[in-house]
């Protein structure tokens, strides 16, 4: 399995010497002709996206929804980088763009790693060639991709599904969609149906949605986050609705995988809200309680002290109505009617000791739910993130 | 200096047993005479809010904004206790006013410590005719009060501001308006100034928001935060323009305690943005960075990284210009126009090894700006919450 396991896509990895380690730190993944082909992307919301986001940004509204490669940086976000920036991004593209032998228009760029150092750009110029003619088919290639898109991750994160009559393959990078540490979320995803843009725009959106937007590891929003998504076609047209849920469980693996690498992390939470007033609701209200310092540490230190839980829905800035609350540990009833059950201690004691801890919120209101997975915080996060050398 | 130093004023504190260490644990607050006094408070937001606050906040507004006594219990905040929480909270003001002699809607009742776990009213029942016969004038017994009202303090917070005409004192417990485990923050101010009771509501919300709101320990937002102030009228009346300045004053000095003192942490930052849309937005792009898991673990590894000042500032919700922006942190300029500026590295590194880091954010579009107050991210946080126990 790889991102050119669905047919008509090539890619590859090479170190150009941006990473000091000597790590593959650039990645191709290209239509095997050189042909624009429907693609959809998500980008970071934050205000201060980086260079490559505006440049990709712009490139795909050009060519309408359409391009035949995206090339990655990895070890330097080319953000917080001014005009400057911006010129390395277009060049960058401007690079692969020749090799391929296409338009500069149809390449998006994306770029991750310390934020507020330009590029390396005379490693860079060197390295795209060597990048562009390194591209093929095979699993080597597409594993030296998954490799090159990486920073503090402890291995690549791939993910395969195959339907009866198209695949859908992603690679990605990154410890959340919220990510730690000079780490930017980046996910890319081929399939062989065959969509138009604007479907797989609206299909690609669902998809980040339901996997992505679930998680959170510690609620910051990187500059640079980007979700590429390329439909080559070559396995003919596929019912969108079967698309939609090829592609979100493959976001939704890849979603996993963060998660389960999410830097100095320790124990996974589902964080499950029923009974609100919307599933918007529902899902601000889970990821305040994913988010909330204080509950993050009890899963740490495995307590079961629910009032945490309480206090931070009562301020998530949704309706909320304290004598209809209920939550529950992995299944156990701790909190009913807004006030404490009785209940079996050494249950919840049990599932709070295990790697994967289930919060279930009834807030008893309407038909609102959402689940929003998240993490523990340990020293392991401190240990991370205190500094960036 | 102590909660009684304005004229008009008793207080007492004692231990009822709430606290199996037992330590202090009931605090009074209350006119010399029994009058009802102007008496002005504000209550968290949290829609989780516990009994106490309900209570208080009805008896209050049913007396048009008197009152003449306040009763506080710590080691368990009466919250998330259902109808059995609401009428513990009536008894207490109940059992204080037979003791005074005045009606039980002149009294206010405040509580602090773990959720979820009903009062032991019988020890309370016993406690408070102890409370009201030990109210005192002197020092001592103020000194008890604000003993009483502690839980994971280190120790009394207390400030008085003396006017040439009146005099405003304050005591208060806990790590911040959004505040750690277990740690509602509240706090009792006095002063002998007259003041009608909608100035003086008007004038404490100024000097909430200028003092107690504008700082951050890991925002979380407690079931049970309280301020209150009493006005005796013993000094005749006085412009609430400097009344005002005295409060802001006195709960500035409780917030600088405050932060102090939060559980775990060993720097202090001020984060100032200016030039941003409004004062408003400038608070919330303060406040997201003051509340970074990014930043405050950088502020522990005393790390110049400010690509996650940045970062947090794009995702702050406010408008926000990447090419206005400067940086500086402790009057070193590490960012300007959005990328980096060349500095004196030495010096910043100088900076954040000492114990109050200076962040100040320019955006460069108008003329908002604010100031908010937090602090740290290190293992001393999580040893603190990670259990309750």
């Amino acid at each position: 399995m790889s991102i050119t396991t669905p047919r008509g896509f090539v890619a590859s990895g090479t170190a150009a010497g941006i990473k000091a380690s000597g790590a593959l730190d650039l990645a191709l993944v290209a239509t095997d002709d050189g042909g624009a082909v429907p693609t959809a992307a998500t980008f970071t919301t934050n205000l201060a996206a980086a260079p490559p986001v505006l440049v990709s940004r712009e490139h795909l509204a050009a060519n309408g929804g359409r391009a035949s490669a995206v090339v990655v940086s990895s070890g330097n976000a080319n953000a917080a980088t001014g005009r400057r920036g911006r010129s390395d991004a277009e060049e960058m593209c401007t690079l692969v763009a020749r090799g391929l032998g296409v338009p500069a228009e149809e390449v998006l760029v994306c770029s991750t790693g310390l934020i507020g150092i330009p590029l390396p750009m005379e490693r860079i110029v060197e390295g795209i060639p060597v990048l562009v003619s390194a591209r093929s088919g095979d699993r080597a290639a597409a594993e030296d991709a998954a490799t090159g898109i990486l920073t503090t991750d402890s291995g690549r994160k791939e993910v395969l599904v195959e339907s009866h009559s198209f695949t859908v393959a992603g690679m990605a990078k990154g410890a959340g969609m919220l990510a730690p540490n000079m780490a930017t979320m980046l996910a890319f995803l081929t399939t062989d149906a065959a969509i138009e843009p604007g479907v797989l725009a609206d299909l690609l959106r669902i998809a980040v949605r339901d996997s992505f937007n679930s998680m959170t590891v510690d609620g910051c929003t990187s500059t640079n986050d980007t979700v590429v998504l390329m439909a080559s076609g070559r396995a003919g047209p596929a019912d969108p609705n079967v698309v939609v849920d090829a592609v979100t469980g493959v976001c939704a693996g890849l979603a996993d995988q963060m998660v389960a690498d999410a830097e100095g992390a320790s124990k996974i939470v589902h964080v499950r809200v029923t009974g609100a007033r919307s599933d918007g609701e529902a899902h601000r209200a889970a990821r305040k309680v994913a988010d909330s310092l204080l509950v993050k540490c009890s899963l740490n230190g495995e307590d079961p002290y629910w009032g945490r839980v309480a206090s931070d829905l009562g301020s998530a800035g949704v309706d909320f109505e304290m004598d209809r609350l209920s939550i529950d540990y992995g299944g156990v009833t701790v909190c009913r009617e807004g006030v404490a059950a009785a209940h079996d201690a050494e249950a919840v004691a049990r599932h709070l000791a295990g790697p994967a801890i289930d919060i279930h919120c009834q807030l008893g209101l309407a038909d609102g739910n959402a689940v929003v997975m998240g993490v523990d915080l340990g020293y392991g996060y401190i240990d991370e993130n205190r500094t960036t050398s």
